[in-house]
């Protein structure tokens, strides 16, 4: 592989660590970027292997997949950071996207944004994690001026985050957010409850979701409402009242989980969407009572800032509220409710999962860096 | 008035043009930033009277009103852009905020970017003008790499030209753009038609609208859909197959003027008002229409851009689409439809008009230049 001979002035080194749906997808909207291009990517790296280049790759969207594959650097990540730290510059900035869910690399952000490189992430694990590693990639991030930018952890390319930082920055007061913040539970959901008592069972729905690729191989890491926990997480650290109030992160939220007692620990996926079934009348007593009432059930994220509460659970809406009336496939929507915008909040809702749309929230972060 | 002891360095040079609603409003928010502030108010002036300290003004929320007031300086805007030119410097941005409805000033747009001054504004006159005022407003821009920022022109702090340059600039390809682009529209018809029908006459719903505050003084101005023309031709400067297709602005929209052909021309809004209710069956009749085939009136803009059509019109949606469910109040929505949001499209929405609301979108723009 050789270096793209005119490595423009000022321009903004990345470095791509995770090529899987995302990572790949990332590399092609940032290939495709109109010509002159500010960005230069210096390298790509899947767990195992790593390309390098400080004045940037020669590659094309139908090239990088297999240079890559043809590669015969083994990843060595922190060697990494320190060849990147070398080529920050005050007039050519550097920045790490992770499109990995490694919690290693998480760990690591303190130290890569000391060394100046900024983080572009839509990787929740750092922002949902523990105070202390959210508190370190402030401070680090403070000190040596590096950013850290991670739209595409809630709602994907959804202006989620931004939205949120502008209240805050603008003086606003957040009251509430409420929203639903999984693709998957609003599938599961949407399918299931519609306001009618019944309608097709709660483990056929799952089981139809799983054949389509929306929950994870085992879907008890979906119905565990711990994706949903760690969203509320990252947002709530956007609050100031409520920046420090969850210590453990999303294991600090007030968490319902779906996954029924007798259900927790089975090993793979397969065995939990064969026993689901027996816990079918459940859930349906469930859709009834919310039916009786004209309500609908849905899997949801709260945020109350004045009591503090923090909570990820299945709640009961009318028929006529815009969870139950608007959502469809696998949409996210979240309401701000604020000082400002009261009595009816500001809404964003769309897809909020899928490679494209993650991308562009990843994309747009890099933007905002030029 | 005295300069501050101590300007920080690498700081944004404020200059505020315009001190109605919106212009107050913003002046309390950037006073009220968390210091230390990267931000110096250096110029206040309305449309007679100026302030303008380079090495910024001494104010506070509760005394800036009154010391404009007692000042003696009359207006000179040529000579004032003339000294802010000169206190641009490489660490050293100087952002003149329009925030009056002038023509006069959007005119000056390009001569105030090509000294290097970024300009935000939320005022429309500028992207809805003619193509040839918009076309030197991006070369003057591109020329001096001064920036040109205008979120609070659509959907006032809503993120809506955000999201729209984010979905281009990463590479989606905008499909169909469709929404309640008027806060005074959007009033006007979630309480005319409402699904059933019968209910309020219209004249009487506008009459209220009126006292309310919601319309303008002559409620013409916002029933001759010229508002919701003037945010279409500013979206439509952001879709580049669409950027030079509307050579008069707004005036190139196809527009449906909702007021009455014997009403035009009428010099006053209290006359106006007074007449209304000869006009009701009419508006009455089309209620009757679109409730018998289960479907609400909304007045709505469409952008359509395989088709180029560019309208804004009185549209007929069905009693579950969101622009009948989900809408209330002033609120604006906007349903961005796109090759990655599809089928469903990306949906912002909430209050659309509002002087802390639009305030906000100019303090957002204003955050995105440090
Ligand atoms: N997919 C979505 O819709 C979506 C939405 C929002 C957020 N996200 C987040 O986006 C991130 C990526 O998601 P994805 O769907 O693209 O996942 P994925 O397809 O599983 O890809 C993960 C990639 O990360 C690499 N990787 C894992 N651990 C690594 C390590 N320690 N060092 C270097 N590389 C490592 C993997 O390398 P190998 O190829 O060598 O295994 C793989 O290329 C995750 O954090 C996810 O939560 C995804
Ligand atoms: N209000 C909203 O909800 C809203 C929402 C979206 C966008 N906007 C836009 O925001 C802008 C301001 O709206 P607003 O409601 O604040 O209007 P406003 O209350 O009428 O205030 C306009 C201000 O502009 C000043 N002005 C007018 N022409 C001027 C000139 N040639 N030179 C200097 N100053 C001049 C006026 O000065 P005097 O005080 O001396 O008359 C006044 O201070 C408008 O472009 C409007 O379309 C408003």
């Amino acid at each position: 592989m050789s270096a793209t001979s005119s490595a423009p002035q000022n321009s903004v080194c990345v470095a791509v660590v995770g090529v899987g749906l995302v990572g790949s997808e990332f590399i092609n909207q940032l290939l495709s970027f109109p010509k002159p291009t500010p960005f230069r990517i210096v390298s790509i790296s899947s767990s195992k292997i790593n390309l390098f280049h400080p004045e940037g790759l020669t590659i094309t969207p139908t090239s990088w997949k297999s240079e890559l594959t043809g590669a015969l650097n083994k990843l060595d990540f922190q060697g990494l950071i320190r060849e990147l730290s070398g080529l920050v510059t005050p007039s050519q900035k550097v920045v790490l996207v992770d499109n990995t869910s490694s919690e290693d690399i998480a760990r690591l952000y303190p130290t890569i944004l000391t060394f100046g490189i900024e983080i572009i992430t839509p990787n929740k694990k750092a922002y949902s994690g523990d105070l202390k590693l959210y508190e370190s990639i402030l401070s680090a991030g403070l000190e040596s001026g590096a950013r850290f930018l991670n739209e595409a952890t809630v709602g994907a390319g959804l202006p989620i985050i931004s939205t949120l930082k502008d209240l805050v920055a603008t003086g606003d007061k957040i009251v509430k957010i409420e929203g639903v913040f999984s693709g998957t539970m609003s599938y599961i959901f949407n399918e299931f409850s519609t306001g009618q008592s019944n309608g097709p069972s709660f483990s056929s729905v799952v089981s139809v979701a799983r054949e389509k690729g929306y929950t994870e191989p085992h879907p008890a890491d979906d119905l565990n409402g711990a994706d949903v926990a760690r969203k509320l997480t990252i947002l709530s650290r956007y609050i100031p009242s409520l920046r420090s109030s969850l210590p453990d992160g999303y294991k600090s939220v007030s968490t319902t989980s779906l996954v029924p007692a007798q259900l927790e620990g089975i090993a793979t996926g397969d065995k939990f969407i064969q026993k689901l079934p027996e816990f079918d009348s459940h859930f349906q007593e469930m859709r009834e009572q919310a039916a009786r009432v004209g309500k609908v059930l849905r899997f949801v994220g709260v945020i109350d800032v004045e009591s503090g509460t923090i909570k990820a659970d299945l709640e009961k809406y009318p028929n006529t509220h815009p969870f139950a009336t608007s959502l469809g496939g696998s949409d996210n929507i979240v309401m701000f409710h604020t000082e400002r915008y009261s009595p009816r909040p500001l809404i964003v809702q769309g897809a909020g999962a899928g490679a494209a749309v993650t991308a562009m929230g990843v994309m747009s972060d890099l933007l905002k860096l030029v």
